[in-house]
């Protein structure tokens, strides 16, 4: 039987990156071993029952595609929404996604042709490089350094390597995977890159409450550039409602809204029971989000303290998101990654990290560091950390 | 303020077809005017509120990221509801998707690379072109035509095209917009060409349960080309569930399958309530389609008869799903669409159609030519054929 070929596209697209260590985490589950997923980013924090009931209330006989952009009353919501952040936008502005990822993909293509340029500091969200695959798009890399942090490279490093072909900069704050939280300051140094170039500003800010110290300043904030700015966001995180797929573009350039309008009446429209929970969320209560932030700013904590304590681990402190990078006194990440789940464990228990290489472009990079998702509860986090200590030690003996 | 241009993939990024006429129809509403939409494939039959409870009465307490795939559960349930319809598949033969819409896009992206060539016979979906415009994928159309009801053109048109850009065909079955069934005869005849040039068959089957005579021959029984042959469906129709965007690909192409997962993973998981829903429906009582069957049949039975009375214009009698094409007495069907809804009004009514100039590639086809769904009950039928066949005599006065 013939068979015919895989398009070149499907085959250099990448796989999960965390993908290649399910195995190794299932085999140690049978093996009657606990492991500690410190390596996704599902929160354990329950969804908020309110706006599981406002799915479960609804009343309605016939579950209608909605329109392309999103109910109008949802859009019109998330202007309330956003103006408690001194974010002023019009409903107009706003396009509902089916996840973050949508919106990202619509971004990409509407801004981007095929061959195109977009500049991305790394570490970055692997999955960027997935829809960079479909958009047929290049992603520049731009390194950042755990040595301070991840913070924004130098605008000399952005510089060197714009060409012709660059058409946007895409960042992600706070970072996925460094927690980094981009200043003020450092968002006015793209402003003003992105304007001399006239380049496309794309921001992910699927994480923008998750900030522990300074508040977040969103790329929406920026003056002058508001034709540049496209801004992408999700309820998955915020609200822990991951599985819900609704998502959110939003740009005051009318002519790219319009543009994504498009690719969104292609899908004709994002899932409307999810879109009626999305709305109920920004009723929530003010406190809503005080309590949680609390919850993860103590997990951080304990997990940033823990790791320093460990022998030759250096962790920098994050300032916004729920991950952290770590160094580890390892050769290879992956490599010890995979060993400690395949050959350890430590009172039946082992972790799963996911290494850093699958954040990174450049291979040479990030080779000894490690992502840790602090989505467990303090008790949990502790215990991981306890059996990361004793792996590093049977693994370097 | 300087502006970034927008890409030309988004510049050529079709609109939605219908979407010129929305202003028209909106206008025609606010001057008091009701509107029978016979433009949209938006069933009016009720949700059955079994899958409806099935989401209400779901426990759970964290709205998680489901698998990328979709839910082994759901996925396992599909293997019982295609067994059916005398389709033997595994449930690692299917991945759930978001709506009908994601599993074309996924397909295209697998099958095809960017300057590659679709065959598909027009009149089809107009939203195809879309997701064509985004896999960078060129549309070759065949030809069908409303005097034989929209047959499967002869294989020599399909031979006559095929380059070796050629890597797929897509055939929407039954189809939308023209409701004609293609046979097993029809499918046999497909079955040799892709085997032939060892060309992939991308089979659309959203309308599958809505055959009215005959009984759905799916490009999944074909034999012998099982690798070749990619099928996707929604649920959206089958169950008037079109706002859940829950749809599935299969393929017994194992190396496809793990293509489109890539694909999936990059974007992370379908919508998690709705596979609820999805699931759910494959329990509905075995009579459940019947009667939906029964009433969509009485509605295409009543509106072909009536159309064919009305003096100038014909309506070939279509197989299934629920739209019919009737070719009016109009030199342009764009221009009455338009006139009918802004300088028409008969009985403080009038009608919403589709030209079906949006379906056809090549702008000689098809101008006299719109498409009607029949997704408005009986009563509303009669009520907008008579206020068409007034239009009409109106018009060509």
């Amino acid at each position: 039987m013939k068979t015919p070929a895989i398009s070149q596209r499907g085959e250099v697209m990448p796989p999960s990156p965390i993908r290649k260590l399910v195995p190794y985490a299932e085999a140690a589950k049978k093996k009657g071993i606990h492991v500690y997923h410190l390596n996704i980013g599902q929160p354990d924090i329950e969804t908020p029952p309110q706006i599981l009931d406002a799915v479960r209330d609804a009343h309605f006989k016939i579950l209608e595609y909605s329109h392309s952009a999103g109910n109008e009353s949802y859009r019109k919501k998330l202007v309330e929404y956003y103006r408690r952040y001194n974010i002023a936008i019009n409903y107009t502005d706003v396009v509902i996604t089916t996840g973050g990822s949508e919106a990202i993909l619509f971004a990409m293509m509407s801004c981007l042709d095929p061959g195109d340029e977009i500049i991305i500091p790394e570490p970055f969200y692997a999955n960027y490089n997935g829809f960079a695959v479909e958009a047929g798009v290049t992603i520049i890399p731009v390194a950042s350094y755990i040595d301070n942090g991840f913070a924004l490279p130098p605008i000399e490093d952005f510089e060197k390597v714009i060409t012709p072909k660059t058409k946007a900069i895409l960042i992600c704050n706070p970072n996925n995977p460094t927690g980094y939280l981009y200043t003020q300051q450092e968002l006015d140094t793209l402003r003003q890159l992105i304007q001399k170039h006239n380049l496309y500003l794309i921001a992910d800010e699927a994480y923008r409450e998750f900030c522990y110290e300074g508040g977040h300043f969103s790329a929406l904030q920026l003056q002058g550039v508001e034709n540049n700015v496209v801004m992408v966001d999700t309820i998955s995180k915020r609200y822990s409602a991951c599985g819900a797929r609704i998502g959110a573009l939003v740009s005051r350039n009318k002519l790219l809204i319009e543009t994504v309008i498009k690719f969104a009446q292609a899908r004709l429209s994002p899932p409307t029971m999810e879109q009626m929970l999305g709305e109920a969320a920004v009723d929530l209560p003010a406190n809503y989000f005080d309590v949680i932030k609390a919850e993860y700013k103590s997990r951080r904590d304990l997990l940033v303290q823990l790791l320093n304590k460990v022998p030759g681990v250096y962790c920098p402190n994050p300032g916004g998101a729920f991950y952290a990078m770590a160094k580890l006194p390892v050769d290879n990440a992956d490599d010890f990654c995979k060993w400690i789940l395949e050959d350890f464990s430590y009172n039946n228990t082992t972790v799963m990290l996911a290494p850093a290489s699958g954040f990174y472009s450049k291979p040479e990079l990030g080779k000894n560091e490690v992502r840790l998702a602090y989505v467990l509860n303090k008790e949990a986090i502790s215990a991981a950390v306890a059996c990361l200590e004793q792996a590093l030690v049977e693994y370097n003996a």
